[in-house]
């Protein structure tokens, strides 16, 4: 029997700065979660590195570290890790309810960030 | 180029309350990090109803919703999701730490819970 549902979105070539800042995914997760009608219970995140001593860090050739939010929610959770050095962002999308409006949550995650590469894996939790 | 590691845990057959109850998890996804040899940044979990709330319900034969516990790690996350109901545990752990004892965990969780079936999937992330 199915629980719920797993999906597992992996990008690459992602260059733009904004999505390996904690504000932004906070920013971008409540929109999601508002998209795909859910409820949110809790928001937090970590930025290994601002943006600022990622600049810095640019001009003396130095590894940043990203971001790293989590969303737990009535329907279960959306979790996003980002590296900057590799260019890639990783988001989980994890929901138990019947009517969360996943397609729209990842086509709007595929347009809105700028990338080279996206795989989108399916899972079936729970059988 | 992968970036970290997703094990995915699917527990069936999981009667034993305790392991559908908020505050287990949290001792027990701090044993795990402990374990893991992680660092915690940051932990929540919400309780859907109380064992106290599913003991009425019992009684009087309704449903009644799990727990969802979450913890935020420098090596990216753990999530816990619970379907007493269901007699489901659903386990998540994202790690991108090189040294992370994952057996050692999935070994613990599989001898620490009681239950009729388990279905570990492993993924490789960021490729």
């Amino acid at each position: 029997m199915v629980v719920g549902i797993s999906i597992l979105l992996d990008f690459s070539g992602v260059v733009d700065e904004r999505f390996h800042c904690d504000q932004v995914w906070r920013d971008l997760i409540g929109r999601l979660i508002q998209m795909g009608g859910m409820k949110m219970l809790h928001l937090a995140s970590h930025q290994f590195s601002s943006v600022k001593q990622k600049e810095l860090a640019d001009e003396r050739n130095l590894q940043t570290g990203g971001t790293t939010a989590f969303a737990l929610l009535s329907e279960s959770h959306i979790s996003v890790h980002t590296w900057p050095e590799f260019k890639k962002v990783v988001i989980d999308i994890f929901t138990c309810g019947p009517t969360i409006r996943l397609d729209d949550m990842i086509e709007y995650l595929r347009e809105h960030i700028p990338h080279e590469n996206l795989v989108v894996t399916r899972f079936e939790r729970g059988e």
